[in-house]
């Protein structure tokens, strides 16, 4: 015990890159996003669930495969057992509908806040430590649920006070991109490989794109590329609908039903998003892929207008995952939505509001004695539900005025000698400086009428 | 992409030992402990803060040493630091405070919620995995702050419907030790070293203790056993100050001066807890001295009356730790409180409420048409904040009305081809069947009015 260690520079005990220590003032920040995403979530039915942020690391690689091991905090816990913080939840989640699929009221609509861990180059939007709230519906296979989703997700960045010119939402579909292909004449594994380059496309040249094309289909690199370059500019659905009947009739017959069946569940989403009154926001883009490997229709992205951050949220249909991880075939759509680069925009856009801090009452106190007294109609005051602050030191009644005006305090609660031998307090509206006396037997019922 | 793995089965996917899964039910439970203690703090006008929970190693080694590495989850990360997740809250507390200590208008009073990680056996009260209140008040020196944290620790209990028979205070009081152990005869290393056999007092046999006094005290362990035995029975403030008046004037005149002043700070700590009228939760029990190498004064500790659970919290006084974080000497005082304890007393005592599902609204469709209408109304009542539920699919109206009953739904609002027709809703109250129809423009304003 008692034992000190050398004095050490401040520096050496900084906090990690990429992770983020939060003063209240930050803390009032973060508290809003966190109250919004929660307020949100409530309207739209969705319940509350979390799950642990230390994991087995095969949760992790059985659902993403080994490549992701480099981006992870895992380690051998000292138990022998590979572990590893979690990069997100849904596999946690996945685990937890498999766990209980059969006693789960469908569709299970949970939502969650909590921290994920990457270990990536900490940058503009990024971080190695960042809370998400994550959005999921499982159960329902139908695109009633996207329409929710989306729904969601466009409240929720209405709830911080963004408009319609501050974001918009990329909506895309990997079922369509896979029929598209079938209708060029690429399917399986080879298909999945086009989506690779695609979901590439805006960052490599024209160059590049073409060797990764010529790898896949040898001389039919560049017709692929313009047939792929004409899918990437559609942006209704009518064009879209246009595009597979130009292109001809390559399609199987079970092909062309499941075409269709898309494009009816494409009218729904569409108009179920109008129907909210949401058109405006949503944009066909079919260049959102999503790298993720286990997305299976629909995926989106939310983005500010002006393109000047990275994707607020993503999040797409998942129909495989729960089954992955050892449970009942379960259809599951859901998105992700981090906390720094909404912060970032919210920021940018006078959007994020200032916190003042304020108090109910605070109580001006002539001596020790005055305090004895106090403390008992303070601790009446703090159980009736009143935020009551008192000085621990004693200074002079200035002092103690001042301190109450910076506390942000409506009321001062005066304990004078005066007052004691009165027993009474005297009630000081801090904001036109009226004040009264009260008994202090009716203390508490004179602050109710003034709240 | 799709690189489908093995079939796994969902054992090998289960949670790590010690670490919690919840469940929207659990973490409804959960909800409520963490918005208690978020509202007394604020009552107490305390600042909500965070920290990272993932830390460099040597922020906890250097304030508890190196032997604490064997109950961390440390590990290297991949750009080869030595990190570690965090143990407890306050060496980061008191990094941010050091940091800042200039600015900080004071007393800091801050309060945090957050996970902790010991590697430690799973057991009754005790998992790797809990989350803690933590409440600090730096900048005071003096008894006040005590007296406001045990107030606050109290009132937090009071908060979950806990009474004086539920649960007490033990106080306790390191420097009073020191004072005694002094008188005594023993002073420096020596006193430390007999402080740690008396922190193992209840937990071992005469024998075990006697061995141990032996190698500090040699021939007069038997007669240091009995003064501790004797300072240990010691139960109110009189009795504490009857024994350092009886056991003579060993103590130097500095040593004497620091026991008026002590016993001083004894009298504002155990009458402002008084004034606040929680004499009868608070106990004299000095047999806490609190193993941690850093408290420096008063310690502190709640426990339920039956003694059936661990601690509920603990803390105290630890006036030199800022400085050893590299910042200015700053007086601090605090306790934590973790949820794996409380919430299993709460559960005995019958104190955990249930939490039932409840709905504003849920609407009930008769086809694809009436949604379509409805999607625009309900989009309009969850941005006037009213939770509002619909169904997926369309089963008939007496599946729906089933279904808005389960969901613990206050009004249906019924969107059937009828209604359609004559551009109205009908709101059926769910308690008493009561039906009405209003005009689909009216419906905000309607439902407005039944709130």
């Amino acid at each position: 015990m008692f034992e000190f260690v050398a004095f050490l520079l401040m520096a050496s005990f900084s906090t990690l890159p990429g992770f983020r220590e939060f003063y209240p003032e930050d803390f009032a920040q973060r508290k809003h996003v966190f109250q919004i995403w929660r307020q949100v979530a409530r309207r739209f039915a969705f319940r509350e669930y979390d799950g642990p942020v230390l994991e087995s690391l095969e949760l992790f690689t059985a659902k993403s495969g080994p490549e992701i091991e480099s981006q992870l905090f895992c380690f051998e816990d000292k138990g022998g057992r590979a572990v590893s913080l979690r990069p997100e939840l849904t596999p946690s989640l996945a685990r937890m509908v498999a766990a209980r699929a059969n006693g789960l009221k469908r569709p299970v609509k949970w939502f969650s806040i909590g921290d994920n861990f990457r270990y990536e180059k900490p940058q503009k939007g990024r971080l190695r430590c960042f809370t998400q709230l994550n959005v999921d519906i499982l159960g329902e296979s139908g695109p009633a649920a996207e329409v929710e989703l989306i729904g969601l997700l466009i409240q929720t960045l209405l709830g911080f006070g963004l408009t319609e010119e501050d974001f918009y939402i990329r909506l895309s579909d990997r079922d369509l991109w896979l029929l598209y292909l079938e209708l060029l004449g690429y399917e399986g594994e080879v298909a999945l490989e086009i989506l690779g380059v695609v979901d590439k496309w805006e960052r490599l040249d024209t160059a590049k794109l073409l060797a990764h094309l010529s790898d896949i289909a040898g001389e039919g690199a560049a017709k692929l590329k313009a047939s792929i370059d004409g899918f990437l500019a559609l942006d209704s659905l009518e064009a879209v609908k246009a595009c597979f009947a130009s292109t001809g009739s390559g399609l199987s017959e079970q092909a062309a039903k499941r075409l269709k069946a898309r494009l009816d569940d494409w009218s729904t989403v569409i108009e179920g998003i109008g129907a909210m009154g949401f058109g405006a926001f949503a944009k066909i883009d079919l260049s959102i892929v999503r790298g993720l490997a286990y997305y299976t229709g629909f995926v989106f992205e939310a983005f500010d207008r002006k393109n000047e951050f990275r994707a607020l949220a993503g999040g797409g249909r998942y129909d495989e995952l729960v089954e992955k991880m050892g449970g009942p075939e379960i259809p599951a759509v859901g998105f992700g939505m981090g906390d720094v680069v909404l912060m970032e925009l919210l920021k940018a856009r006078g959007k994020m509001p200032q916190f003042l801090d304020t108090l109910d009452c605070y109580v001006v106190l002539g001596g020790e004695e005055e305090k004895k007294t106090a403390l008992s109609d303070i601790a009446l005051l703090r159980q009736a539900g009143y935020s009551v602050e008192y000085p621990m030191k004693l200074p002079n009644f200035g002092k103690q005025f001042k301190a109450a005006s910076a506390a942000g305090a409506r009321f001062a609660l005066v304990y004078g000698s005066e007052e004691l031998a009165k027993d009474v307090v005297k009630i000081r509206n801090m904001a036109d400086r009226s004040e009264q006396e009260v008994p202090r037997a009716l203390l508490l019922e004179a602050v109710r009428e003034l709240f």
